[in-house]
């Protein structure tokens, strides 16, 4: 039997009368949906739909909360105490979980955006504020956290369900972080050295770093864009090629 | 036996560094608060805090939705669809809840805010957008809504508890409405003016109008506000004499 | 010799992340841009980048205020105090220009966006409080106004030179406002009908509307769109057959 | 004949419905304005109307820019890059400025304020982001920096009038910084005190360090802060004198 595995996409970050990304074709390609929520893109609006069409393919739903920063995408490092970050995922949590409601279902995952996800990704405090308040809304909240993060250690320690993932486009450094966007080879470009990527450390069992390193660590999910009709083009190499050696299922069912 | 009767105030409207009302104070006058949930006043944190300090209290949560204004304090008509406002709806509805479920309670009414509630009790059309929000979020939530307005009619076709509100401080013209703040007369500033009013309509079942008139109607609920010194001690004076000849009760206790 | 005829076009609609419009390619169509100032789109860096590409292109700066509505683009109307409108234009004229004056230029008209403008072609209390900021930031900026509006009335009686302009893909109806976009046959959308549309409002010296009147007008500025591939060649073929019956030119050009 | 001195105030604080401050009394007691531009507080009615109000006490005006958070009042650190912040800084003059213009009169001073104005004490590039707007918008506006930051040395390399500035009622540390508020002693909260500390700076010439060192400064203005009762009279203590050894002027007429 093949194992299961899990792609997840950022989607319903349109806002207003601003169109981002082929949410229809991606829905197509992953099994998880990260839907922003209001603070770095996405509106009411938006969000309902997103949920919608979301739940209408089949994909499980999962919050992509961020500082508050529509101007800055989110991107923005933003100064503010670990309470407040609470009180920030707390908020974005409960206003997508209410379009889940009203469709009938509900929300399964959480994932930080931008700025706040690398933050948490190196400070334990804040990490464990946003595990906390994932934790405080609902306990049978999955954390979907990049493999080896402190972040995913705050999930562990909070007793969430910590999906860990990996990036199909982005080079690791040997401390299992992501390589900084500035430094060259930091973003692959071409689907197959994408997918060159993500099956080495599938093999490998673990992230394969810049120096040639293997940090051994579960891979539960593959993190890939689609901004781009190249992103949304990887994608569906990799959705076609992953399918051959692992069954792709929604995060739930990977735990379940 | 005493009748059951509430008393419900706006609270949480401070925003940021800006501080807006004594909720302290009205926390322990009133038995139920309507709170606000970030588009017209509240932050993240002033929500968390509300939502503490009312449960402490023993004050029954609601949500008090508005159209996004911060600017304008959710005063100024904007004009948008009907789904835009349902969407609206659900959004607010959801961050709210999310700061009860984390203190391990939950909403238990809505009640919307300013120019969108001015409007709503006018436009069935747009009281019926806000009601199929609240069933569609939660079919249990009870909808406060002015005694005779669009919205209250609106409650009931969407089969929600509607629980009837009168306005301590103002005067009714004969079709029900509020008279407008701007006609002589519109604003009650004296507490035993506002006493006499309120107690003249419990007595009369049904709202006094400024002609004379009763317009016969259940009173489940009398409105009060906290904003100024005045304020509060009217409501301390309405509290205290109505405690009298009613058992003061949070909303859900009413309909039980 | 060729009478003189202006090109305008609302331009610097970005925000943030999200991209609107081919600026770039309707820089070589028009003569004057119309600058979004950050309340319906724009944000600080996207101005600065506007207003530098628009000098470089030679087109002449104007700004293109709305109500504060990121979220519904402008285009929701939002009631609000005739005194408050004025005080929005005057903060959008001033941040606008601060990037024309860095740049060691000027912003030379003003046209309102969205429902503001809407709104100001049919109020004329409204329009004047537009013209009355106008004049009060500049008393020699140009308002840019629908022709027959009562906008360009107020912008008359307030005695700034007021530039006025027909839209190459809008119907007219016998009033001289727009035909409601909802109507059939309210947007023209190919690139010949636009320009016989225009060439019969020149040639006949007015506004033709959609039952065959013609509403006697000067006309200074055609208003082209650039959001969509089919609008920015719509514009480049008014822009080849104008310049063969008119001399394109800024928009001060036309009052020296 | 008495020194030139100069009393500064950050004024328009106020928010929509929220009020801050008690801008009429600080009015009387202050020679220059720091008005907030919107970004941290402020709104365009609020800044239009304390515009006036300044121009009516005799007070001269200073745009007070800030990151753009209203609902952190701008304390937040907001990670942008310096272009970004430069153009921040240009939105926000041009924006007040129009209010001063509407009402003939100008800008004369500007100073950054909370997080955005303690990083650009201590960061040299993001002070010198700052000072190039100031210059970039009008060379002749005065920047208003605390003695001895990096603030006040971009000021000066960029050419710029810097009036340099001490608080009343913060103690500082040995590199010139402000003593952080979290450690006790940072805040002085007596009139007396903050009258002692403001006296003994003057009489030295330069700032007076919690450990006893005199760091030589000119000293061209004071800070006094206006929230809160105790505030403004301490604020009038210090007028009072200050008076009667200096020449109390807006900061034009220190310069002059």
């Amino acid at each position: 039997m093949k194992p299961r595995l899990n792609l997840n996409a950022d989607l319903g970050e349109s806002f207003g009368a601003w169109r981002m990304g082929d949410d229809a074709a991606m829905l197509n390609l992953v099994q998880s949906a990260n839907i922003a929520c209001g603070f770095h893109a996405g509106d009411p609006l938006v969000m309902r739909a997103t949920v919608a069409a979301a739940r209408e393919a089949g994909v499980s739903l999962g919050a992509h909360p961020s500082y508050p920063d529509l101007q800055g995408f989110g991107r923005r490092a933003l100064k503010c105490s670990n309470e407040e970050v609470e009180a920030f995922i707390l908020y974005q949590l409960g206003a997508l979980d209410a379009f889940a409601r009203a469709a009938g279902t509900r929300l399964t995952h959480v994932k930080p955006h931008g700025a706040l996800s690398n933050q948490a990704c190196r400070d334990p405090d804040l990490a464990q504020a946003i595990a906390r308040a994932a934790r405080a809304y609902d306990a049978k909240l999955i954390l979907l956290a990049p493999a080896l993060s402190a972040l995913a250690a705050a999930g562990a320690r909070e007793n969430l369900v910590t999906a860990l993932e990996i990036y199909a486009d982005r080079a690791y450094e040997d401390d299992g972080q992501l390589t900084p966007r500035a430094q060259p080879g930091a973003v692959l470009h071409e689907a197959e050295q994408c997918l060159a990527h993500v099956e080495a450390m599938l093999a490998a069992g673990g992230l394969r770093t810049r120096s040639g390193q293997t940090l051994p660590t579960p891979i539960h999910s593959i993190c890939v864009h689609g901004d781009g009709p190249q992103a949304v083009a990887t994608a569906a190499v990799l959705k076609s090629r992953l399918a051959e050696i692992a069954s792709l299922a929604p995060l739930p069912s990977l735990f379940a």
